[in-house]
């Protein structure tokens, strides 16, 4: 099953369920009003979404435009974000002359999660000097998670599988790295993919609680990364009992795996820019590649090997914010 | 004026107007159903708030028991807390033996923000074995701001003060620190006090957007603390600046002080237990107090100096959590 949330005028929007090929959608108002409701009450609303699902297969609905659509939750009440894939938690070490992190526990942090931007909008940002990187992510999306669960208890937590961009400024990264309190000025809020998939519109691709398929990453239009998800070293499962383990999850809250990496990065590139300028440090003594400049687009996509879309594009602009004073 | 959440079967509860000396208070359901409601329209609600205040102040209502209240804001979009008085930073890397941090730009990390208990209710933890520890804060609460805002135009943003426990469990907070990423297993939901206050009800003991009053920490039934809230190294216009230089704050943002600390930490005491234990390390040479048990109970309440009451108390016990699985 398929969903995504169109714009209505009010902060969460219109929970729509989605045909497989991203053609055809359907209000899913006599089911849920919003994701966050259906999620709320998923036991007895995936049933009756399934039912609108078959339906819109069947050729009911109307036409849907994924440009249109908001992030499938325009707003969150938590947003945790992974960082487990080994091979760029390497590189980013090496950029950032950070000491290396011994991996007994996945790394996660907190982040914003009032504000979920669309595929398609303008991304804000105050200054070029940030260092304006993309980071290509797999999500999942929670229904309420008991505190304290094993990670094969939280397998069945997780209801839908989105695609994000987790935005970043770089030049704070290490900055806010170093007091150990996590990220602030580093971390804007993210932008999600139009829609968001049930675990089973992956087939054999959900593996392990891993999404093992390519992010197609391109940079104003030029091929940059097509990193396999599967090489998470902590699958979502875990990632789920790590947060939960002081805490309960409310439904809604989204999970990222971080930034998709692979050992064999010189073949299939990069999901960001730091990690690229790590590898030219390694390669040539020093980074190369800039970060990104207002008006550069960046483009994500993951689809099933034949090609058939899942969460649909990513593909938007970074632009100057109207900043409320200069600073 | 001051406002507070009664409880009515839905998450966000019903907001209240409360009189000054917290006996009475009436709906403000006229004007706003919810606090978050009022905080997104805050400069057309907050007249009419007003003037319901002054007719509770006046006598009319119904009787109001701060132990029933729920937080001011029982879920917020956002938590963001502070760290920013400097005799706890200090004693924080002795205990924890950490490296010194420079403090050009405040320390702030990105907190669970689906859950605020109140000010009476069991604090559900899985262990003691965790270090269990209060922390106590004073925070604000702020309506929409703008990205890049400086800390001048920050000031108008403060509508409302909170007092606030900060829940911490100590043993996974050296842990979290290391990686940079911040805490999630370290920091479960932060309590409440009951009465959420705008500053003019401080008087001159609002100064330069800082909490001029003593927090009374009292453990057990014994005296722990009482350090003043002033002696902040950046007052919370500087902290809604810091927060905002990236991304816009939606109303409703909680932006805590940290644990309040002062530099006479042996002559005023702690608001929590883990400085006291880095302030036996210095004198004894190791930490002598434990942390706390289930059943132990931390009360926190800061007044004018003439008695009358501000926030309400905090007043509860830990409990061991009835957790999914054992870990």
């Amino acid at each position: 099953m398929k969903l995504a949330t169109l714009p209505n005028g009010t902060p969460d929007g219109t929970l729509v369920v989605v045909s497989r090929d991203l053609q055809r959608c359907m209000p899913a108002t006599p089911v849920a009003a919003t994701l966050q409701d259906a999620l709320e009450r998923w036991e007895k609303a995936e049933p009756k979404l399934r039912e609108l699902a078959a339906r819109v297969e069947a050729g009911a609905g109307e036409p849907f435009d994924p440009s249109r659509a908001l992030a499938p939750l325009p707003r969150a009440w938590q947003w945790l974000d992974g960082s487990v894939y080994d091979s760029h938690s390497h590189l980013m070490q090496k950029l950032f002359k950070m000491a290396p992190v011994v991996h007994e526990r996945p790394l996660m942090y907190q982040g914003v999660s009032d504000t979920f931007l669309s595929s398609t909008e303008d991304v804000p940002l105050p200054s070029e000097e940030h260092g304006i990187d993309f980071e290509g992510e797999f999500g999942i999306i929670v229904d309420q998670v008991p505190m304290g669960l094993t990670p094969e208890q939280a397998v069945g937590h997780i209801r839908l599988l989105v695609q994000i961009n987790d935005w970043s400024l770089r030049t704070f990264a290490p900055i806010e790295m170093k007091t150990g309190f996590g990220w602030i000025n580093a971390k804007p809020p993210c932008s999600v993919a139009p829609v968001a998939v049930t675990p089973d519109e992956l087939g054999e691709h959900w593996r392990n609680c891993r999404v093992a398929l390519p992010l197609e990453v391109r940079w104003n239009g030029k091929q940059f990364g097509q990193a396999d998800g599967y090489q998470m070293g902590f699958g979502f499962h875990e990632l789920i009992a790590h947060a939960a383990r002081t805490r309960r999850l409310v439904a809604g809250t989204i999970i990222g795996s971080g930034t998709v990496s692979n050992e064999n990065y010189r073949e299939v590139g990069s999901s960001c820019i730091a990690e690229r300028r790590a590898i030219e440090a390694l390669d040539q003594g020093e980074p190369a590649t800039s970060y990104m400049h207002f008006g550069d687009r960046v483009r994500m996509e993951a689809t099933l090997p034949d090609g058939s879309p899942l969460f649909g594009p990513v593909d938007q602009r970074v632009v100057k914010a109207a900043t409320a004073a200069a600073r």
